[in-house]
């Protein structure tokens, strides 16, 4: 998103008649979007379906002083009146079809090859809905091999939820045939979607990169999630989507402890307190049974009934 | 945090009898150890007062694995109980009373510097409650200017809420007597502190930092929380009281432009949506008349009315 609203900048400082930056959006987009026009003085403009989106979803962009047009329609509602405030108001389109969000999301390559020291991984791992995140990803590898700043690729999966599964299911097929699916409740809502917008450009990349595809349950997503949390992350379930994608690729031993992996994590997981705290009071109904739930120990305060509990408590771990 | 922790780990290497770290904690100090020594492969214990943390403040720890222990009693009770349990349980206290946390925080100056190219800034703004983090910042300094890292010292502001002023009532006085006082409510949460365990050590800090002290209202503190926001940031209320104490060292001409100058952010502020979401909507009891308050435009969902409004909007704010 910096890409686009840097290169909208210096449009506008090159004379370009361009009002504002607009997208249509029911979450992180409209936040970053709303963050960085911000930060570059250029105002931002977010449309989006009225009462679909929660008062805590807007209020990144309210904060950050976008106008945000509340629409009585649906979120394809809100994209068509994006598109035509893109066309005859002096509007600049940023949802992912425009091809400077894929330019910038190339650095996500970069950036991974450079932490690690010029190394190219075996194997990245990211989740997918939209699918514009993985062609971006496979461009910039392509990109830096091209200009032999790498000698390989990486292998890529795309981790999707099973409620929203087109290109799982065209995956399993050969890729001969791709069916838009209509896309059940997730809890990785960000990447509940039935008919991704860059498909097309997904396949190609995935062919190129040895890819696979795999999928996760809402239990599975759940319990990879708060499995990685263990060792001190704060997951989003789209990250957990991806972290059950790597579950099930080391348990059929495509991946091993000689390959290093990258798992593409997606959002930042205070957005998610609903989904987390539900996880472990065991109430997503979903994912009855949470298989790494951890409740508070309720005492009361007298001092020798805690340190019993202590005590118990660091012998059974032990 | 994270200094206490790889210590507690190295002690652990050498034989030392340590079974977890603890600390009495309602909010950011359990979450942060649970994530550490979750990192570190350490048991963490976190103890905090019954049904005074909201379920949201508690995930955080439980995610990352640590034992919660919630007492019937106030946080005065879990500190004396974490303290007993560190003196008779080989349990580690990870409180900010074990000066392990304030060699961690000096860092927070050596980051400062190292990132204007080792040039110290005029000005550094802190926010203080328990006033640990003043202490830390001041040593870190000190620490570089004797070792000959640089050759200056920057000026120091802490910045206290109006409803949790004991330093800002004393530092009135020539710091000749300190009060403790009755902290009142305010958003600025985890400065809600009336008798800071660190006053003594904070009040010789400011004396060789040529240091001042502000207050904050609620009212000023959210607003300039959000007139920041507008910039791209996100702030917590705690950041917020910094903010508004810079703006009032700038409205008297203590602070200039010609001054490079710090604002120590202290919490991520997807921790306080409520608070953004209140403050947009008007609802704050404290905060009547907020100044950048942002609201949504409800529209219906019709090209014609939705491209008045704006252009009507494009107009308004050219």
């Amino acid at each position: 998103m910096t890409v686009l609203v840097s290169t909208v900048k210096q449009m506008i400082a090159d004379g370009k008649p361009i009002r504002a930056v607009a997208c249509a959006s029911t979450g992180d987009t409209s936040a970053a979007l709303a963050a960085y026009a911000a930060a570059a003085g250029v105002r931002a403009m977010v449309i989006l379906p009225r009462g679909k989106v929660s008062t805590a979803q807007l209020v990144q962009p309210l904060a950050n002083g976008a106008t945000v047009l509340a629409i009585d329609g649906d979120f394809d509602a809100c994209m068509r009146i994006v598109q035509q405030l893109a066309e005859q108001e002096g509007v600049y389109l940023a949802n992912s079809m425009n091809s400077l969000r894929i330019e910038g999301q190339k650095t996500v390559a970069i950036e991974m090859v450079q932490q690690f020291d010029w190394a190219v991984p075996d194997w990245v791992l990211i989740p997918g809905g939209n699918l514009g995140n993985v062609s971006a990803l496979g461009a910039g590898f392509l990109m830096m091999k091209e200009l032999g700043v790498i000698q390989k690729l990486p292998r890529i999966c795309v981790a999707q939820a099973q409620a929203a599964n087109p290109l799982y299911l065209a995956y399993k097929e050969g890729y001969d045939k791709f069916h838009a699916v209509t896309a059940k409740p997730t809890l990785a809502s960000a990447i509940q979607i039935g008919n991704p917008v860059s498909v097309r450009k997904a396949i190609r990349t995935l062919q190129k990169f040895e890819g696979v595809v795999e999928q996760a349950s809402e239990a599975e997503l759940a319990d990879a999630a708060a499995r990685a949390d263990k060792t001190g992350l704060f997951n989003c379930p789209h990250t957990g989507v991806a972290l059950a994608a790597l579950e099930k690729l080391v348990a059929r031993g495509e991946i091993t402890n000689r390959h290093r992996t990258v798992v593409v994590s997606t959002a930042n997981g205070l957005k998610f307190t609903d989904f987390k705290t539900q996880y472990h009071e065991g109430t997503l109904a979903d994912v009855p049974k949470p298989r790494h739930a951890n409740q508070p120990v309720l005492l009361p305060n007298e001092y020798g009934a805690i340190r019993d509990t202590v005590r118990r408590i660091l012998d059974q771990k032990a």
